[in-house]
């Protein structure tokens, strides 16, 4: 049996083993040192009650005959569609439930996507990036051209004429610099595609941390989007889902290339290669979307977006530009006296017990920025910063 | 974009629609006449009280701060694939937790291992069988060779001079048949697969319906199978998981093919690709391999293998021959009359009230063949079949 010879192009996921390495070896040699984590991206408030109580309610369900499921419908329940449905109407975005994929995250589905794609396509990815859409196409052996994410364009690249590109990867609020895309900026994105009949695969994973009204939550929002794009979203971040697993991809009907329908290829690589996600967390992802959940998950975002001020205040005392933070749960912030990314990282260990990102781990553009998140606990946000504003010597 | 032509090839999953049709077209026709679903591969009993417990108190546990949980390893829990090596252990298969990796189900990581093999390798699948090994690899363009499974060779194919295959299909016991290999010729499957560097996946979903301690339930109980092949099993039909999603995959440490890891190349995949199963089902799982769990599951097995009897007794009666059901939920029989699959379909639909599936949609050689399963009620197979022997004449 040949292997694929593409996975040895992959490099080792050497960012966050490497921080965990020096956070370890710190704490071995200093067990009295307290460490705050700044640069998780995982959540730390528990699922709500409308969720605990759907997930119980199901649990039951699933115990007695009268109420048993076996195999639920590999696209999702209806009910939890219409759920999402009546999400993105809320917004003003019309979409039919046979467009909505139940999930069970993000993640699963940005990777098998791309079983959709030749691999001969060229696949334009924003530099610096969540790693995942890089090393799902390097096993693939697609061509990678990189979108220069940078201070100059506010880690927001545009198209322009000599990009030469099938597919486009849009992450916005971005991981890990948190820059949101303005809705005129998507519709160039859009326009390039729809122009160049390229596919554009858009991760909202971050939509829910988005406070301006002004900006767009979904590419669905953008004229023309329905002929070029897919989005991605997840309950992981929006409702504390990291661990429950739980998302939904929005496939337009009018999706079409090269006379086939992108929908109903989708449809059949899930029913051929998956089997719909647990019903009891279907239930919890329905509870997220009542009045009830949605006033539960609204109330932890905004204990995460008193997390992110706090941080923004000190950097702001500090003197250290970012961005991010408003409508993100990520801080993106230039290494003080232009350090690179792992002496920095290195620094705020050593010298303040506090563990974050390196931005050169997402990319070459990350190379001089860090990244902080908003996940942690208030007590541990607030020490942080203390311990930051205390450094300012240092820094 | 240029989508992936190999979707091209895929017929339209032409089976269970089909048997639903033509289901819904009698019951329309025929609204006062009872139809029992005795062709269904999805369980009906309820989780067992242990399943419902641990899942309960799972849910309970996210609402908690103190025990909440993000993010799991994507390979799975530890105290799951404890579990799971236990339960191999038992049977005096000795594996190391690291070769263990918990899924969504068997269905998912039979499609997603595919992203580990070149697409030039050649695909050697029984016919018949479970139409997803077939889909799956025309979705990435490999060749395939058929092994016929004929009432010759018992519905059991092995390996032979004139076959030159990469990768190998063994479903054991299968689907749709109920066959099962013995361990004799499990061994010359293994032998062909490692004097030609090939690559057996083996699905293991039915072992728990194996009941003769002679024949084997794992692939690992083969010398020499840990350089040749990967082991999928599920809850779905163990502990009625069809609706909670939660499997195992095994990859040995030896698997190597040129050069590379097969193990450490299916981790990077389930890393890059998978976020893990939901904490709450993985802990449902746990339960099933508790001495209480497994007393509970082990009463449902054996409902659905008396369910099995039932259907044995009837067939015997009749006259008609069959395989499976001694250990297997499935029995497999000849159309009476020589008939074609479709038409006993119809007949045993239209005379009987009786919805079976006809073999000829499992592929070729199933043709003349029909499947019935021991999953109904106690009630529904015993009804069906006292149709079945007033039949008799029909038949």
């Amino acid at each position: 049996m040949i292997p694929n010879q593409n996975y040895r192009q992959l490099q080792e996921n050497y960012l966050f083993s490497e921080v965990a390495r020096r956070a370890a070896a710190y704490r071995k040699a200093h067990p009295e040192r307290e460490l705050l984590h700044m640069g998780i991206g995982d959540v730390t408030l528990p699922l709500c009650g409308a969720v605990v109580d759907a997930l119980k309610q199901a649990a039951e369900e699933m115990g007695k005959p009268e109420t048993f499921r076996g195999y639920g419908p590999e696209q999702g329940y209806a009910f939890l569609r219409e759920a999402v449905k009546g999400y993105y109407a809320g917004r003003g975005v019309e979409l039919d439930v046979d467009e909505i994929f139940i999930s069970d995250g993000a993640k699963s589905d940005l990777g098998n996507i791309l079983d959709l794609l030749d691999r001969e396509n060229t696949v334009c990815i924003p530099d610096p990036v969540y790693p995942v859409y890089v090393d799902t196409n390097l096993m693939d052996g697609r061509k990678i051209v990189f979108a220069a994410a940078t201070e100059a364009n506010g880690f927001l690249p545009l198209p322009d004429d000599s990009l030469a590109a099938d597919v486009i990867y849009l992450c916005s609020p971005n991981n890990p610099t948190g820059a949101v895309y303005r809705r005129d900026q998507l519709q160039r994105w859009v326009d390039y595609a729809n122009e160049r009949r390229a596919l554009i695969l858009f991760d909202a994973a971050y939509e829910a941390f988005i406070q301006d009204p002004e900006l767009p939550r979904s590419i669905f929002e953008i004229n023309g989007a329905r002929t070029c794009a897919v989005e991605f979203c997840s309950l992981s971040k929006t409702a504390g889902f990291t661990g429950t697993r739980c998302g939904y991809t929005v496939v337009p009907e009018e999706l079409c290339f090269g006379g086939m329908r992108f929908q109903k290829m989708w449809l059949r690589r899930q029913a051929t290669k998956f089997n719909g996600v647990s019903y009891l967390v279907q239930r919890g992802a329905q509870a997220v979307f009542t009045p009830e959940g949605q006033r539960q998950v609204k109330e932890n975002l905004a204990y995460y977006r008193r997390n992110a001020a706090v941080i923004m205040q000190a950097l702001e005392e500090l003197g250290v530009w970012y961005t991010g933070g408003k409508n993100s749960p990520y801080l993106w912030l230039r290494c003080p006296g232009g350090k690179p990314s792992w002496d920095f990282f290195d620094c705020l260990l050593h010298t303040a017990g506090i563990v974050g990102t390196p931005g050169s781990g997402f990319g070459r553009n990350g190379e001089h920025y860090f990244r902080l998140t908003a996940f942690s606990s208030r007590a541990n946000t607030e020490k942080a910063m203390e311990r930051l504003k205390a450094l300012q010597a240092a820094l």
